[in-house]
């Protein structure tokens, strides 16, 4: 019987900000990436985040970002990787902090967005992220693309990595993500999205944008936690994988 | 014999700011309050400070305090119990991250700069702070002011409060610490430092400013880690105290 | 003729989070308040607010509040006079920029949040926001709760004084608001507000919430450019002022 | 008769930290770039920065930096050019308004750190700079590295570049700084450095690490302020240019 893990990024308010629909998605996912203070989140956010988690039975996950609220964590900084290594250990510890306090156990840990992108591709940055995570501990799992960077690091260092597709992105011919730029970066049709999770978790094969076949493996599908459709999505392919006789479970 | 801990808030660098002169204090102090990165501190601070403290032997604490690195934590805010809770919580867990990084036992929580000050008379506040330590780790000792608020919610909820004097500040008749802004608040001459100290730890009393004697306990002693002569009075602190046969070790 | 100013709290997204409908609401106001990065708002959402003001045709005012965006500016911070002034000089300055870039003008100053509160009631707080806005431009308009600390500090210097009232807030015998705290501290019915607006345009005076009548001047109406009825009492408001023969423009 | 401008990198303190012996550093140069709250600075120090200034009749130019204060601006972050031009029109406009305080004018523009290397080959940063110079005020000099993007693009706009070298960098062949990796990349020699300075500013011309000659335009020579030796350089650098007959004034 497949299984799979769903995960959505999650606790991303800001003081008086609100982002998503959070305690919406979470009926929906399997593991929960949350913010940790520095790109997103707060330590009033971090503690009811962990708890909404915690009352779902949702697995949760460190989501370490760059620390550049203003830029949301999106835009690449050249830090070095002592940087990244004390960074990524900060906001592990940080929020692993409310878990003790929620008596609930830090599950896995995934970089957020131009970390992740960056980890992707680049040693250094994937190293110091790992290390972080191996020093703090060894039994957190690593959410990271296929084959990438971050996946060999994690591996090296005897850390468990976890494939990571994603449900409404387009995939180009060399495995990439399409970048956001491009019109089709985004599958915008649920029932799309639901059918590119089907083949990637049932058959181990994506259709690229160009049309090729890829081979991937998905232990886990990232679901966008904002977004107007984001609750709509994550509803539709919990169904859809249900349906489909696919287990549920955190990677 | 007598015995007795030597505190210093250390750990306070920020990037490329240098405040104090950490590795020659960390020589005559048994316990370090490291700075956690919101009034003070950053995540390589923190993993350089840590490796310090325990290259010396010297036990390791957090030093929470308010998120306001431009005023140094030193002015105070009007954060609800709810927030000083999740602030604590998030500071002692990021650092204790790195305690675990590097082997060593996260061993004490001394608030810093105003939070402390408030948390020795506002209930609120000193409950906030120690139901974070609770909630996280309840063997922690909590370092407070002599039957402050923040050592009875400490003991309301089953903690170890370490009782903290000053060995450069001035005491007034009623066991407040003179104000900064008093010309005499400050002990300037390091023998006279000392001599308050050797009362304290020896009889358990202290001179007030105005001449009359006040009882005090003196679980562990705060020296100051930046100014010109912090390790000048440390040193000598030091030494008179092994002189007068004062075992030193963590609270 | 009674003439009357509008104005909201615009420009308060933050990077990737957006808080209110500033476009929605500029159609209806004649005077705007833009946060200028400390407790709110963002060089980016700076340049774009004050775009907008200037496509509507309304009047451009400095938000300055604290430097606490995790707080949106709400909390008390314990600032000496001379950190208020280089804070509000400092955020003054910058909105500025943006006007000239524009080639629109600087309006008004008002201040945000908790400052707000304390400049009402504090002479130092009252005192270091208005020498900062004498020092930089004493030709802006000082929008300030009528006969507040922050008034008469305003008219010591020089300044001009716009008495600020709340169309949706409940007030007190003694002309204070009602604390937010307090069950009927917000006007929700939105006729209710308009009829309270009209007593203080067109009779100066408003009813408390004990029932005694007050006087007041009401040179400018707060409304709230947040939460899901602000534009719709905007709209209404608008409209009530319009046909009761008031005419909206800038203090 | 020679003329050159000599300038620091001044009021970088922030909030409780000390970096640079600004008032000894300002006897020595004739204009200072002052750091605007966002990689140092903050709003005390900036009214502090620009009246020391004043005092000794040294032009005051905006020093603005990456939002990074941690990295203090070093560290190259991925902004768009609508960011870099809101951000730099933010970090002008703030430290005009103190100078608008003091009476006195802001004179130039130098970007600081990692967005000063991105300014000297990235044409959209050098662009987004040059136009919140060109919306603020086309009469404010840019400095700028010789024949850099940034001086193309503030002509392009019609602004005045002035040419900046440095007394204590070396160069390499092809014009550019020897980076700071490298073990000759500095000139530690004060003696040494002086020559560099009167090499370019009376001949026009500086000699490569590898001893090839370069053409060179010195309109204004920078100096550090920070570092051990930085006021002794200063010191010897104005009187060896004054003896040599070389005049000392603002660019």
């Amino acid at each position: 019987m497949a299984e799979v893990d769903v995960n959505a990024d999650l606790g991303e308010d800001f003081g008086h900000y609100r982002l998503a629909h959070d305690d919406a998605i979470l009926a929906y996912v399997t593991s929960a990436n949350l913010a940790c203070g520095l790109h997103a989140g707060d330590p009033v956010v971090m503690a009811r985040s962990v708890g909404l988690a915690k009352a779902r039975g949702v697995a949760v996950g460190a989501h370490p970002g760059y620390p550049d609220l203003q830029g949301f964590g999106r835009r690449d900084m050249a830090l070095r990787e002592d940087e990244i290594y004390a960074f990524v250990l900060y906001q592990m510890g940080a929020l692993a902090a409310f878990c003790r306090a929620h008596g609930v156990r830090l599950h896995h840990v995934k970089p957020h967005g131009a970390l992740y992108n960056r980890a992707a591709v680049d040693r250094a940055a994937a190293r110091g992220i790992c290390r972080a995570i191996a020093d703090f501990d060894p039994s957190l799992k690593v959410y990271a693309p296929y084959r990438s960077e971050l996946a060999r690091q994690a591996e090296a260092l005897g850390l468990c990595a976890c494939s990571e597709v994603f449900a409404d992105r387009r995939y180009e011919a060399d495995g990439q993500l399409t970048p956001r730029q491009h019109p089709d970066a985004v599958i915008r049709d649920p029932d799309e999205a639901c059918e590119q999770v089907l083949l990637m978790v049932q058959e181990g094969r994506v259709r690229a944008r160009t049309g090729e076949w890829l081979e991937v493996a998905a232990d886990t599908i990232c679901l966008h936690g904002d977004g107007p459709q984001a609750v709509q999505l994550a509803k539709t392919l919990h169904e859809r994988l249900t349906q489909a006789g696919v287990r549920l479970r955190p990677a």
